[in-house]
């Protein structure tokens, strides 16, 4: 491999707040009818005529990613991405983003551009505007923070809250994928860490790391409802893992459910993978997180429409609240479902 | 003073992510119309007919605040306050925050609670209503972000891009205590770390310590201009420091601009405080930033409506482009005045 022994580094203070601001954000032009006034004022203006859906996530480093095998590309794509599944989520189009970041001095302005080439292409590969935002400093890591901005008819939204008894649970795409990446990502660090002459065994495992770096938010499955002519009772993304979101769902609504494990769509390399990592495939699916795949509810009456749909997974359905959520397991045992989901603030 | 010796320390692990939110948010009513959903689902819903202003700030512990001396709930206060200016300068209603946390393990659930109370009471004293946001752990420092949105019909939002050659310069208030207000929180900080016995001297100071540990937002403007008949032509807040706000309404505007050193306002205790520290006024009151006062400028035919406002201050006149930017001192000199306010990546 041919390396360049002398990249780029330009400090950060060389060019100041405003001047890497211009650089970062020079070439961004407002597609959406939407945007009326982008970066450049004290505040972004946008209007619509439909219902505005806005929501946030912050990425903090250590805590969310790993700079040693997380490129800045991808961060940036995936800082966005986080935020638009919450969007899609609302049954909502995603069409404004905001980002602010804060960067120690160990960041040259070089580093920051691949941050937002991965921001940028996001936003144009998912037709978003880049609106506003704020650059600082920080004394240690690097700190992502994210405000997304979509639109919706007001009818058209979709809560947590609709499902009723005798609803379908579907799922988007599969799950747990993203965990076993992050597993196999953290193993390969291990190897490296102890013998840096290791070449990363990771050909294998593509798709895996493809969603733990970079995970697509399903705008397409939305699109996909309208063209079946379905319209969700309920939806939530699934970034915490699936037992945490069932649980949300099930409490908005006022339902128990019942999650069929035979019926929970996993990849073939997740299956591989976590024989080989010695885990159980169905605590992955269940509590892995990140995957970014919507999780809904249908009428009933609906399943015709979607059974044969590849890209979704009928895999459980609500129940009155006072029998609970439970798995039924292949044997046919009921265990009941509790959130084990991704959480920042334990180990 | 009695101290609590034992005083609780619930740590946040104990509650979670979600217990947290609850205990932190579990109180907050919507107020506004325009705000149809707040904490609960994957994204809060807003609408209103007029038009949407959107804005977002950082704050980073280390870089934007010490807490050895910023009290928690103060600077939840102050985190908000630095984002409705920032609506109220485009004339905007602040209707709407969202607001993201990290923090690290040595903030037990009562600090981040310290901090939410002054999150409330901005929200409340401003009527501006809290429906979302972001919990998450960070390595060291506590980051908070705070997104704000304002609502405004088309025709009244002003931004900076309006100003016309002999319009007139107005500013709020005045300017440069918040710095003198830093200055001194510093020196006890250091007269302290050398005794800690010393009993810090402040009460003198306390004006200048309010505007900069406990800043408001110009709210009262707007609604004043309204009632004085008067639209400015262009207006921004100042955050960065007087000079640097010139610059941009100025580069915005096409124009240049004068401004009389002997109309800037200034508050007694700046001018003391100055003499204290061996510092000219007129450089504070140009770069000290973070007065969060409002910036305008108006038709010279509205002069009679504002001249003798104790409220507002015509501290100068815009000029064509080309005749640059400056200062007229008191012994009517122009020097050329130069962004020279507070930028996160320079010491």
């Amino acid at each position: 491999m041919i390396e360049d022994k002398n990249p780029q580094r330009t400090p950060v203070e060389q060019l100041g707040e405003f001047g890497l601001i211009d650089f970062l954000t020079s070439q961004v032009a407002l597609q959406h009818e939407s945007s009326i006034l982008g970066i450049g004022d004290d505040a972004a203006i946008i209007h619509s005529k439909d219902h505005t859906v806005i929501t946030t996530d912050m990425l903090v480093e250590g805590v969310h990613f790993d700079l040693s095998y997380v490129p800045l590309k991808h961060l940036g794509y995936k800082a966005v991405m986080v935020n638009l599944s919450d969007v899609y989520a609302m049954n909502a189009i995603a069409s404004q983003i905001t980002v602010s970041i804060a960067i120690s001095s160990r960041f040259p302005v070089e580093a920051v551009k691949e941050l937002y080439d991965g921001i940028h292409l996001a936003c144009k590969t998912y037709s978003v505007d880049l609106i506003g935002g704020d650059t600082t400093s920080s004394t240690s890591g690097l700190i992502i923070s994210v405000t997304a901005i979509g639109h919706q008819k007001e009818e058209k939204i979709i809560k947590r809250d609709g499902a009723s008894d005798g609803d379908l649970l579907v799922v988007s795409g599969d799950i747990g994928a993203a965990y076993m990446g992050l597993q196999i990502l953290e193993r390969e660090k291990a190897v490296y860490q102890a013998n840096p002459n290791n070449q990363p065994d990771i050909e294998s495992y593509s798709y895996l790391l493809e969603r733990q770096l970079k995970p697509e938010a399903r705008k397409d499955i939305p699109e996909l409802l309208e063209q079946l002519e379905v319209t969700p009772t309920s939806m939530i993304d699934i970034s915490d893992g699936l037992s945490s979101e069932v649980i949300h769902l099930c409490k908005n609504s006022n339902v128990g459910m019942k999650i069929y494990e035979d019926k929970l769509p996993l990849d073939p390399t997740v299956i591989t993978s976590c024989e080989e990592f010695n885990l159980d495939s169905t605590t992955i699916a269940l509590s892995g997180g990140e995957d970014y795949e919507l999780l809904f509810t249908v009428k009933q009456e609906d399943f015709p429409k979607i059974k044969a749909n590849p890209s979704l997974s009928i895999i459980g359905h609500a129940v009155p609240e006072n029998e609970g959520i439970h798995l039924i397991t292949r044997a046919g045992e009921q265990i009941p479902i509790k959130a084990m989901g991704w959480n920042s603030f334990k180990e």
